[in-house]
């Protein structure tokens, strides 16, 4: 199979789920030689069944692999699979091999991955810290985008796999060696938790406003609004279908938690992410934990919220009928109800606009505290999972801005009155809007420090 | 009845509910005629039984009343009632009454009456706006906390009236006229709608923890963390019973509405308040209102709370069957139980210090901008429904700095370290803790912006 007919090396695997079985059924398909394993026998028979080799045990995978992947979920299953298991893999890897850690960890994790190689007398491996970012779509189409940091050796190494397993603009070599690339994937996750719950907001408040779900859907997506999560999330609104979860609440609640303990340990605020933190914990209390996250709309409007769109029919056939017996009452009432259908929407508009301009000063401030460099990660983020339209062009602005540079435009105040404005409108129909209301207290706390009376602020005021 | 004997004045009065009955049948037992209203007919016949005057209608109430005190539920309650019936209260009272706004509304409210009465040509009547706190015990009791502003005229007119219902030291006359009455109670509902919600995030985190309910209610309120929210819900919550509401969650989700609305219109942040509206309005989603605000304690753990007690004593007996076959393991476990629930109920006590430090703050940031007298917004506080001893002590040391003194100990250093290991801990069981999380990036942001290596913070700081 694949294209290229070269012989091609072999492959160790562990962590056959979603994102991993794309990953190695993709690299099965390209030539290579892929030992899997994974703890479930379901996902091995599945890897078998795709071409894959399945191994009976983690040692039995990583021997004779002159490259190995892992792609569990988490950085204690790395830790057991790696270093503490019986047959673990560092074990059995045979000398000079290059070992991937795709997993998102903690960047002090990736570190700690590093030293325990070197204290077993292992520092014959080139490691790479290369966690990824795309789904499993892309995952099972070699377009991920990957970030790696690593030695120069280590990443000269692992660099032909890294492109077999993504897009060719995906790669991204992050510097300052093993810890940056996880750093990077986390300040990258800070938008992707903070977008993940901002979508199910913004359909929630449009279910509460009676306002029509696709076009609530056609209307973001046509906008400076538009976010690829809410492009990505949404349709499984529309669809109503939670399960099975596609990316279930688990997932992203871990990568926040990465987010907000780092945060934590070294002082540095993020209150958005906190926020999104909070209301994902509210909701795992609820056992929403492997419900997919697009189910979190259902904290603001209970199900279904597509129906809306008939209760909108509904509501202008009842205004027709009227029409035919008083024109003018009818006009005035599809006026009315066409007013404020605009009105509500262009609410949601400001919703998201607001949430995500606090969201882009907080990456960015998060980015520049990791001493990343802020161009390759707005390049990265901004093609994304995490990417949107106002990250895109404000995010710009405030990495401009931190250069020295004047941004044309560098007004919140539009901002911050769209924000109060719809925060209010959310009140006026009872319903929580709990990243909204933080960005309002940001944006209006930013306001108070630049001044009592200033209400122009630029956005270096919104870094922290 | 009563021991005062001397002739006492007829008194309309409408809203019978929980506090309002309370207030009238006081009245009606020091021996005033008292003529009340409410649109519940089961009001109205306890109001007759418990030796009041029912009467039919608002004007009926009104007519004759040399007195009137309006304790309905919201604003547009009052409106309705005062003004815009048919009926309406306003309408029938005699030349020269004096008109008591009682109920809890926002200030510009309690102002626009005071307009209204001028254009309607009844400037006659002595207006004050007098909220009221403490709950409908010390209603009946007439042992209210009342905050009245007005104009000279008007509060000499309601004195003896005022003195009837309130503590001897709760009658608190607010310099500034009609709506600094409202904007002081406004303001003593900050502390109020925070320590509620935090009274059931304590509870709830140390369910979460395996604590002991009753161990934890004794002691919070046996330490420096105290607050009068606390020990008025909690028994709720060891009772397990939220039915029927003594105060319903509708209640402090108005007020705290009211907050959030008008600090929105001045651009005033009010980060704790606003993350208390967004929690309260996720319960409200969940069909909470009606309950008893001591019920949001389910938000953050599964009832029943009060079993975890059960379950300690039963970890308890299982050490101690060990205990007999092997001592010193056993001993072991009871010395890593003991230490566990010790540093968790430190966890748990830390939680509330350091959210309550920022409830001080906001409060009296938010005094400050009413320009209310601090001092006097101390006393009240202190001695409310809203008081706490980290109000008391900390909250005073900030009105001191605010007046250019220096508190003795101004170190928030330790506040913001507990805090973060309190939210870190309750990471590690899951629980959400959102008023927590916000004090934390509150109390973070103060330190980044008072520069890079400090971490010693004066109060003023934490103001806003």
């Amino acid at each position: 199979m694949g294209t290229n007919t070269s012989p091609k090396p072999t492959v160790g695997f562990v962590g056959l789920g979603a994102m991993g079985f794309g990953m190695a059924t993709h690299l099965v398909q390209q030539g290579y030689t892929v030992k899997g394993y994974d703890v479930f026998a379901k996902c091995l028979e599945r890897f078998a069944e795709a071409g894959g080799q399945s191994t009976k045990s983690l040692s039995e995978s990583a021997t004779d692999a002159e490259f190995y992947v892992c792609m569990v979920a988490s950085a204690p299953q790395a830790q057991s699979a790696l270093f503490d298991a019986e047959d673990a893999i560092v074990k059995a890897l045979p000398q000079n091999a290059t070992l991937l850690l795709c997993s998102t960890v903690p960047s002090a994790y990736a570190q700690s991955v590093e030293k325990q190689l070197a204290d077993m007398g292992r520092s014959d491996v080139f490691f790479v810290d290369s966690p990824v970012s795309g789904g499993a779509k892309r995952a099972a189409d070699g377009t991920l985008t990957i970030m790696a940091g690593g030695s120069d050796a280590a990443l000269e190494k692992a660099d032909a796999l890294l492109k077999e397993m993504s897009d060719p603009e995906g790669l991204y070599v992050v510097a300052g060696g093993v810890g940056q690339g996880s750093n990077m994937k986390m300040v990258h996750q800070v938008l992707a938790a903070i977008h993940i719950l901002l979508a199910s907001e913004t359909m929630g408040l449009a279910a509460r406003f009676g306002l029509d779900a696709k076009t609530t859907f056609d209307a973001v997506v046509g906008s400076d609004a538009w976010f690829w999560m809410f492009e990505n999330r949404v349709p499984r609104m529309l669809d109503e279908d939670y399960f099975p979860g596609v990316s279930a609440l688990t997932i992203i609640l871990k990568d926040v938690g990465i987010i907000t303990s780092m945060a934590r340990h070294v002082n540095f605020p993020m209150p958005l992410s906190t926020t999104a933190e909070q209301i994902y914990l509210l909701a795992l209390a609820q056992d929403f934990g492997s419900h997919d996250d697009a189910g979190m709309v259902r904290l603001y409007h209970p199900p279904p919220i597509h129906n809306n769109a008939n209760n909108a029919n509904n509501a202008n056939n009842a205004n027709n009928a009227n029409n035919a017996n008083n024109a003018n009452n009818a006009n005035n009432a599809n006026n009315n109800d066409s007013t404020k259908t605009t009105q509500n929407l262009t609410h949601v508009l400001n919703l998201v606009r607001g949430v995500q301009l606090c969201a882009a000063a907080e990456a960015i401030s998060l980015a520049r505290h990791l001493h990343l460099d802020l161009r390759q990660f707005h390049r990265l983020a901004s093609a994304a999972a995490g990417g949107s339209r106002m990250f895109s062009s404000k995010g710009a602005d405030m990495i401009a801005a931190q250069e020295g540079q004047r941004p044309e435009n560098p007004c919140v105040e539009g901002f911050l009155k769209g924000l109060a404005r719809a925060v209010d409108a959310a009140r006026g129909v009872s319903c929580p809007v709990p990243l909204g209301a933080e960005a309002l207290s940001l944006l209006t706390g930013v306001d108070r420090r630049h001044g009592s009376n200033g209400i122009v602020y630029d956005y270096y005021g919104l870094l922290y």
